[in-house]
């Protein structure tokens, strides 16, 4: 495997590098839309980067080798969770992320003084060690209400929204297409068909202390304020309002309705057609076969 | 009925309609501040259009029309849910949201990849068909600490305040002065001195599978994280991290404490003076007469 | 205590202060970054003020004072919840605050037409009485995922990561490290190594009706869409999607599991070592004994 890349990076004055731009990579014969930088003239560095397939697998250890994995995340290039991100946080520097592009955190405060006196105006969108989407890669077929929520990294496939309430962290995103109102986490992946309603959340492994990758199957529905902490399987709905835990206990009942007793969340992981919702008489939480089909909206989907 | 209309539209490089700006309004005589066009050189368009009161009800089969009905519900000339809109989607193009102006999606690569070398920012604030309500029209008396999250075609009464937290949709608002952290989806109407709490939710009708109109009357409040599926009438309480849908169970007591019997949410719809819970007890969804009064704190509504 | 403080001011075409920033504060000897302004020719007004420490206890009565209070708190020189903010609504302007800088309600109409056909894009961010925080402060040690979602006034200790989904009003804030993607009201304060989960609520005493000041102790989880409404000890958990109010009613369990009775949430205010969950069999909420400790990944902590 061979993967060759052409990047343009951003430094601070003091020469440290803020952020790489790789509009053009070659990943084993596929390539990206562009082919060639233009030809202008510009004070930027152009980095040129020969991987072999091994480094994938490498941990990271540098500004450079951070951007271009996540640039090979949005690119769709790889899958989420199938690369080596360790060493990631270390390596990404805290960037003050502006209308005037990438400044360092230590010239901060000159820059925004002088941009008061001199009425430039400077507006700071984030400050982060990850860039929005947006800044670098714009997917095919995508609508992004809030361009600010959605992080260089993730991966969206064709046919996905993601709503104002939507979230997309990197190294997670979806398969197919998809409605997203809710929060993909790190290392979540939501699967073709999947609509995550407004507020509903999915556990990470970053901070929260789970250990378990999470992801959507397809066909599913999580409601608007739920939430979801196992892997869902196909045709499942998790009813608005319930968070659904790894140590949720849950009676399962069968198609005729006959209980077959109570069930740790993680055990039903990666179970299909299924209904998880909380009895409103009893607060009992249940989880029963799903005879509904989830169905997109499809003007909601055709996003050209 | 008569609608005249001025409006400045924005075009792709192929000449390909983006967007289009309507500042000027007589709308059967109700007209919009602006009266004239100042007299500036401009490489725009402007656009005059003449419509007849049967116009409002056909559907829209282009991007002028798409976008002359949305102000039109953002100048407050109609109510949500009271025009044709049919079409909507399929009329408005998927736009690039920038700093420099909407951008047509075939051209931002080559702007994006120019914007880097020659250190000309370009910052993506969207990829949507639906532009933020501020880039058009800014309502009287009314704070949206977060512009991204209200869309144009909103409909803001005087003396309504949109934390950051909330977000309305197009075709769909508030109908007097209202504090809203939560989301009002499209459709959806809020009445008079209410409020919605943080990350509360209201069903949309779009996708989820969700066909009645959901509404929140007067002197409502949805607690945060709460979420509603059914229309509330006036004096409601959602309580705090509940959601309230057309298929909930719950047990309805009258003044005295005494049980009417179990009625399903939809059953329920546009009842007055309750206070929907959960018993932290037994975990029963229970709706009781509301004593208290929801008072908006007027410190937080007078947006002048 | 001697207060001395350097401001620019921005201000309408006709006079009007719209804001003003503080880049120069001497408080009581402890200094900003800053200590002098740059020598740059400005049409700004620059603003000299010397306040006792009785200043900090009376009510504030225009733009200037709301603005210098609003500073003392995001420079940490003063805690939330310890100076006079009586007055602050009133005093402050509700303005649209541009990437052309701040400009006055009464300007904007003509402002954005004017950009619409001059091809000079008008970004409007907010609508607004409250600045976003980093517009005029950049705290130290500190990410900012999404900077509209931080106004001026919060209080951002080293260590602290506000992610995307976070929020943090004025008079509010983390002591120390903290890791952020839920919502911190106004009078809300955070403890050192305490967590909040995406989506998580803190109800604030501005709006809602509620009288108690909330607070979260240190080395705590609020888990994903649960919800706070009593003040909160240290090494707690509150599992993701349990909405605590001061009402709720807790079967309270001792570190040998043995019940010790039902108590209102209000009765468990500040209590320790606690962990609160909906039992998912019977729909009680119940507090037991925590067991594990709350850790916070440090690597999403070091923010430099």
């Amino acid at each position: 495997m061979q993967i060759k890349a052409t990047g343009i990076s951003s430094k601070s004055s003091k020469g440290k590098i803020l952020e790489v731009f790789f509009p053009i990579i070659d990943f084993d014969g596929n390539k990206t839309h562009i082919k060639e930088l233009p030809n202008y003239e510009t004070s930027k560095e152009i980095i040129n980067i020969s991987w072999g397939g091994e480094d994938l697998k490498k941990p990271i250890s540098d500004v450079i080798s951070a951007y271009l994995k996540l640039h090979l995340l949005s690119y769709k290039f790889v899958l989420p969770n199938s690369i080596n991100l360790e060493g990631l946080f270390d390596s990404l520097p805290n960037v003050v992320w502006t209308n005037q592009g990438a400044i360092s955190i230590d010239e901060i405060d000159e820059k925004l003084i002088e941009s008061k006196l001199l009425n430039q105006d400077l507006n700071i969108r984030s400050i982060d060690k990850f860039p929005p989407l947006t800044d670098f890669i714009i997917p095919e077929n995508v609508r992004i209400a809030d361009a600010s929520r959605v992080r260089l990294g993730a991966y969206l496939s064709p046919g996905t929204t993601i709503m104002h309430e939507g979230f997309v962290n990197f190294n997670a995103g979806t398969l197919g297409k998809a409605m997203i109102e809710g929060r993909i986490s790190s290392g979540v992946v939501v699967g073709n068909n999947s609509d995550l309603g407004g507020g509903s959340s999915t556990m990470g492994t970053l901070s929260g202390g789970n250990n378990i990758k999470i992801s959507v199957g397809e066909n599913c529905l999580l409601g608007a304020n739920s939430g979801l902490g196992i892997p869902l399987g196909n045709n499942c709905i998790v009813e608005a309002g319930l968070y659904l835990t790894a140590g949720t206990k849950i009676e399962l009942f069968d198609v005729n309705g006959n209980s077959k007793g109570i069930f740790k969340g993680s055990e039903l992981s990666d179970s299909h057609n299924l209904v998880f919702i909380r009895n409103s008489i009893n607060g009992k939480v249940i989880a029963k076969t799903n005879k509904s089909k989830v169905e997109l909206n499809s003007q909601l989907h055709t996003n050209d």
